[in-house]
């Protein structure tokens, strides 16, 4: 099926009953090491750790590294759903993302450092036989429509509850 | 080294020049198959893929699970760090993350509704000889200085740049 089609399933799905646009996504795991976390997803298990400098023995990437790869995928195939919808040929697409964190906030060195990336930058690159407009017209439908951009960019409510031991 | 040890030798450096406390982390990648993408962070790889319903073929988690993998070990691991740091005995943490999107926001079904989660649910299980007290404080503190918890509930601003075909 291509996507096109799929997309096109989904809007008459979701037109008959809205309920079924409702997806949940979740991920499960355990802190194994001093800094090695498994986590699983459905079938997929994801094992991050801290480099040497941040106290670990490096077994995966960490997770801010996972924060970006996040990203980076999202806009990868967020291009191309928005590609077969609005009819734009899109052969491939490189991506690079890097993001600038100041580490004083993790470590609670200065409060009036932030915690978390202080700012990142995204590079795409589109290729195929299109004109430059056509593939920035892409990248706009994309920029309104990627899940993981828009959790970069706006608020979202995380409720956190801790099952202490008994 | 302890992680207290790091931690403080880290305090010290950065006082000396605190241009030292400045990280920036990167990842590359390409969009390999139709929704198939592989992320590289330093030495490692990562695939991320969509499952058949999304277009995909299931190679790996998809882009939102990512995202959730990046707050689950990053909660995980500054358990790990505050607890060094404050004094808190932790022998191990469970988490479990989970998140709402309505997929109308991402299809462009409806411009009403966001395209990133609606809603993030995180149950974390710290493990250990302590009070639920000395771990509630554990969890306040974690949840001050967790960069991925930070991106989640604060806007980051994110620079996109398009390399368009010649």
């Amino acid at each position: 099926m291509s996507l096109k089609t799929l997309i096109d399933e989904n809007q008459r799905t979701i037109a008959a009953d809205p309920i079924k646009a409702k997806a949940v996504f979740s991920v499960h795991g355990d802190l194994v090491g001093l800094t090695e976390v498994d986590l699983h997803a459905r079938s997929h298990t994801v094992k991050v750790d801290e480099p040497p400098p941040l106290g670990g023995d490096d077994l995966g990437a960490n997770p801010v590294e996972h924060a970006l790869i996040a990203l980076a995928s999202c806009q990868a195939i967020t291009y191309r759903f928005w590609a077969a919808k609005l009819g734009i040929e899109l052969e491939g697409l490189e991506i690079a993302a890097e993001g600038d964190l100041d580490v004083r906030g993790f470590f609670g060195f200065d409060d009036y450092v932030r915690a978390g990336f202080t700012a990142v930058r995204l590079e795409i690159t589109p290729t195929g036989p299109e004109t430059a407009e056509r593939y920035q017209e892409l990248a706009d439908a994309v920029d309104a429509h990627c899940p993981v951009l828009d959790l970069f960019m706006n608020p979202t409510t995380v409720e956190r509850r801790i099952a202490v031991p008994a």
